[in-house]
């Protein structure tokens, strides 16, 4: 393995074990020692990557935001896509849970910041080139539909929680987009749009098989 | 004033001083303490009502659904309705606050309930008989819209408190109702609905003069 990707690797393995106490008790409570120890590395290790808890959860939330998405016809599905991807990796990815728990808790204060402006400005990035295709109704206004769906999906998120663990998330994002979607898309778009609960795993699914195919590798049939 | 009324309104004090005490820093670290402080009662009267903090919590959760709707032609007006009067009245009641702030900390384990479920099924039994008049569309499976929308107004009510302590919480369930209702309401109904910003001061306005009658008093013009 390359020094570089060692480092990349090393990177990543920190960000989830603070990731993981962060998600479980909150940026207060977490200690640098617990992040050590969950990651098995020696302070000197940790503060190459990160100079301190700050750091650490600014790197979190700076890894919320999806850097790729799977160009679709609809610029609409994308933005369901970010979603439903969402929905599907919270259960499997720290990461995720720590930014969602982190942005909840930031009123201003704190030393860390939150990633829901940066979603919010993604989101209404995709529904304003989506209202540029035609596939959006011209009284929708993106940032105020993306601020909306940024609370109601971190409710569900939070209520899927509290009812199963996120075991039951996909399924309530795609109730949230199937609730969303008439007041904001247009008929010819509406009918095509795919919200099914799979959703986000199948395009996971793509989004892997790709990374794999650049790296020179042959994704595995099925 | 009668004995009665006075207890009625001692036992009203005290949840509206555990309740700030529990909206701020939650049932965990709350103490009965820092509640006879802020009630300026003595341990005695407060034993007399709530026998403990757990009964407080309790207490409290009891308070969250609406015992008083105004009746509508529309039942779908009485749901937005229920939703608006409790956006108007969060950032003015503490016992509404910690009715959301414990619903959401409960996982199960803690000595105090939530308020979701009961919230929940009031809200799933005015869709139901809206559906009954023909108001909602078919396809619509009144528990499944009554958990999203529960999930997603939260998740909007702690965005705004993060945004503006509660300050624009009127008009972000405003905007959270127009991007529900298409989904779920038929068309003759949807441009009947009253979902504006304003709706829950005037339905507390109403519900005030109303009860004003009942005890005999002329409400002031205006």
């Amino acid at each position: 393995m390359a020094q570089q990707e060692r480092a990349v690797r090393t990177r990543r393995a920190v960000l989830e074990a603070a990731a993981t106490v962060f998600a479980e008790h909150g940026y207060a409570a977490a200690t640098v020692a617990d992040i050590l120890k969950l990651a098995g590395l020696t302070k000197g290790a940790l503060y190459f990557h990160f100079p301190s808890k700050e750091a650490l959860a600014q790197g979190i939330l700076e890894a919320q935001v999806p850097q790729q998405l799977i160009p679709q016809e609809l610029k609409l599905q994308e933005w369901v896509d970010a979603g439903m991807t969402l929905a599907h990796q919270l259960p499997r990815d720290p990461v995720l849970r720590a930014g969602a728990r982190l942005s909840a808790e930031y009123t201003g204060d704190e030393q860390h910041g939150s990633a829901f402006p940066a979603w919010i400005a993604f989101s209404a990035s995709l529904l304003d080139q989506a209202k540029r295709n035609g596939e959006v109704l011209g009284h929708v206004e993106p940032t105020e539909t993306a601020e909306c769906l940024l609370g109601s999906f971190h409710g569900v998120q939070l209520f899927s929680q509290l009812q199963s663990n996120w075991a039951d998330i996909e399924q309530r994002a795609s109730v949230l987009f199937r609730h969303v979607l008439p007041a904001i898309a247009v008929p010819s778009a509406l009918v095509r749009l795919d919200t099914a609960p799979d959703r986000g795993a199948r395009v996971v699914a793509e989004l892997k098989a790709m990374a794999a195919e650049q790296d020179g590798l042959v994704p595995l049939a099925g």
